[in-house]
């Protein structure tokens, strides 16, 4: 046995060592797909009330404007077409399409080492939105979001451990064509990362296209089927209780083409859906099972992802606002009943009213991404890099949030209770003719990988340390990582001939490398 | 019936005449108190075992080093020393402890109305701590923290509603005698706020001085043991396992004037506790547990907040983190524990290890202030203005940390579900005939109170109004908030016979105003 002085000369020795050595992925204190759960705010007498009001909402006020081929579809499956244009659900039909729904969907990335497997309480944080700005954190500024600057973004998230998806965050403002936008898109995510990409489509005459991209991209019609890497935010309706037409037809193609779908309900609490956190819930469940009638009734158990994403507003001034407590209760409360039906779900954390990566940002964002990783949300969408009510997408914040998830996800691990970790031994040993300490133990060794996650950026020095240090400014630390990140060779770019396949066939506006 | 047009107009000049009206107490969004409980990190099963290792620590291991008071004390309530020195504790000694220890305490505050009532998952959030730095946040400079500084805060905290306490959140290092430096911080704290404050006392024979200077303030003894204003923050163990002999001294003092006694296990989860996140609470319960039957052997009932607060350490240096999702675990476990207890608690929440109010102080505060309130601590401490893991405090950062707190109130209070905001006849009335949206309706306008939490300082503006406006920043709004408050005249000052008398006989530092 080794006196307690060379075991805390070994201890450092060991430290230094296992800093060295690279996390073998089954050690990585944190990884996609952790469960959560341990946060339940609502009890299971109020998600069955919020259940029952939905599907009297369904029953009795269902939703207007389907297109003509969701009327044809949906009614042949059982809805019933009201005088007043309304497609009405009965209760049966509902519970039919739960009973058949795909309940474990893998979103698979271009890498299999990125596939998503969407079950039970597995938590995965990734980008969403549709920003129109990007957000220079540095110089405080705010200017239109380019083609180049999602490619970036795409780059950056490929190397980011911690984010797991991404969904385009936000618009090419730069391609005024909307049909060169949407191609684009996928264009500029897929070659920036091989994680699952989600976007969305402007038209459903854009969807072909897209499709033979996508085919290109993967090998083939047969090798996108097998593994399709890109799925569709789809907005299919137009809270309260409508249906968005064109989107509903863009919705019918991707299911057909094989695509999985996010069905996206987006209202705005105080405005298009009703005020109080429970009603603005119960709504957003409504419209989701009715999209989840329309797309079992295509394609019985097609994956799609049942996308209650209400949003808050404030009511002083009538404006959106993500950044709140009562937004991450919207979101913790969705994940709740996605559960409650067993449903793989999605809906919005992360996001921040503030314009700049402050300390206003840090709290909002954590706020809801800590909250929706505890009520074991599968996929938090918009859970990076979001700023000004989703108007504004920003680089340093995204790299900055790869920390700020990494945390959220640790606690989403939870505690591990067990003999080895209540350490009563280790206690006895210490304590009672031992070094009086845990430092260098070999307990404390042995788990110092596994159980703590370490921040990249933010800072843990002392305040001298810090001041010796220059006091490094952390969205200076978060720009010049992005400038690193970027210079450096993407593993995700496209093989040479498909890039100038895809070029040949497709105009891209991205320069070629 | 109005039109929808003419219900909106009257939206609009309701929501004027609503947000000029000053809120009622009991319509306010969030106040002290609220039920918190919803997030369990541990099941029933998990708190069984810790707590029978906790019982088995206590039994075989015990604690070493309680003055001879103490061993006096406990040994005559069924404790066994050992002969190596150690006090141990039989189960049923423990048993019978928890049976007739405090389980509702009321902390009163100078005004009643600030009284805090402690019992159930009822959340209160506050200051605490030691920082020896006062953190200038606009010029990101650390200095000596002083006396002033310490008034500073307590003013501050006094008119934020979400600050709810005042323990004592940093040093007087401009008062070089410790007996003078502990009466001062209790003259700066209450003449600053009629909160509850919370204070320490680095000598036993320190205590009479104060209990004097209380005595005064509170217009004599009965009146002060009616309502003791001021309770004592004790770290009554040196961990892992030890009695601090001096400090159990100051605690018998204390219990023997009437003060309520903060239990303070402050173990460092790698150093002074175990690594795991379970060990950690384990030794920390187990210590609590015999500084509980040692209050209880003085005084049964005698109010004591069972004060597990492990803090977390960086492994890779050996330095105190305490911004981490490991600290926010550690925090909600304990909590947890206490209600396994039936006791009133505390633990330390918002944190940063951040050296100034930037984006991860944002996140690291928010962190473990929301996973705290969610499950259920009663007196959340460090709550606000915490940077340099504990070293800094800021004053910007506690006026910014109302409303992170408001926010993370707001989560606490969590969703109602009944018939009213469940809304199905509100939605009805909106998607069938009605005007489509939920803005200006009546169920929307009459809550938009008592539903929400407005921020003061955070921003919710577009990138346009804030280009308008010309990009506030944050800290510097906070900046503006400090000075405004503490250029106005304070509620909570002491009238002028009193503190003539108090400076008569005490060298109050502070000037005379």
């Amino acid at each position: 046995m080794t006196t307690p002085a060379s075991r805390r000369s070994g201890g450092r020795s060991a430290r230094r060592a296992a800093r060295a050595a690279p996390l073998a992925a089954n050690v990585r204190p944190v990884r996609p797909g952790l469960e959560g759960g341990q946060y339940r705010p609502l009890t299971d007498a109020q998600m069955q009330r919020i259940h029952e009001t939905a599907l009297d909402a369904l029953e009795q006020i269902g939703l207007a404007d389907a297109p003509q081929s969701g009327i044809d579809i949906m009614t042949a499956a059982g809805a019933e077409l009201g005088d007043d244009g309304r497609l009405r659900f009965p209760r049966a039909l509902v519970e039919d399409t739960l009973a058949k729904a795909c309940k474990e969907i893998t979103l698979p990335g271009r890498n299999p080492e990125n596939d998503l497997h969407l079950s039970g309480h597995r938590v995965h944080f990734g980008t969403a939105g549709a920003a129109v700005h990007m957000v220079d954190g540095l110089g405080r500024n705010y200017r239109e979001s380019t083609v180049q600057d999602l490619h970036d973004a795409a780059r950056i998230c490929d190397v980011l451990d911690n984010i797991h998806f991404v969904q385009r965050p936000m618009v090419a403002r730069d391609i005024p064509d909307n049909r060169e936008m949407d191609l684009n898109t996928i264009y500029a995510c897929c070659s920036g990362t091989t994680k699952h990409v989600g976007t969305s489509f402007t038209d459903p005459s854009y969807v072909a296209d897209a499709f033979e991209m996508l085919h290109m991209i993967a090998g083939g019609e047969d090798a996108w089927r097998a593994r399709p890497f890109v799925s569709n935010s789809n907005c299919f309706v137009v809270p309260p209780m409508k249906f968005a037409t064109e989107s509903c037809e863009v919705m019918e193609a991707c299911i057909r083409g094989g695509m999985p779908v996010l069905l996206l309900s987006a209202g705005m609490s105080g405005a298009t859906a009703p005020s109080t956190i429970a009603g603005a819930i119960m709504q957003a469940t409504a419209e989701c099972l009715a999209g989840l009638v329309y797309v079992n009734a295509i394609t019985p158990g097609h994956p799609a992802i049942f996308g209650t994403w209400p949003f808050g507003l404030d009511l002083r001034t009538g404006a959106m606002t993500v950044g709140s407590g009562e937004q991450a209760l919207l979101s913790a409360g969705c994940a709740q009943m996605h559960k409650f039906y067993g449903l793989p779900g999605g809906a919005a954390g992360g996001a921040s009213d503030s314009k700049l990566p402050d300390m206003q940002a840090g709290w909002e964002q954590m706020c809801s991404n800590v909250m929706a990783g505890l009520s074991g949300l599968n996929m938090v969408y918009e859970a990076a890099g979001m700023h000004a009510s989703l108007l504004g997408f920003c680089h340093e914040s995204l790299i900055l949030s790869d920390d700020l998830i990494g945390q959220a996800l640790r606690c989403v691990r939870g505690i591990e209770v067990d003999d080895d970790t209540l350490a009563l031994d280790q206690v006895r040993a210490v304590c009672m003719g031992g070094p009086g300490h845990y430092l260098g133990t070999d307990a404390t060794l042995g788990r110092m990988q596994k159980d703590h996650v370490y921040p990249s950026l933010a800072d843990r020095t002392s305040p001298k340390e810090w001041a010796e240090k220059d006091k490094p400014d952390l969205i200076a630390k978060a720009t010049a990582r992005k400038e690193q990140i970027l210079s450096e060779a993407s593993a995700a770019c496209f093989p040479e001939d498909i890039d100038r396949a895809l070029r040949d066939r497709f105009n891209i506006h991205l320069p070629r490398k």
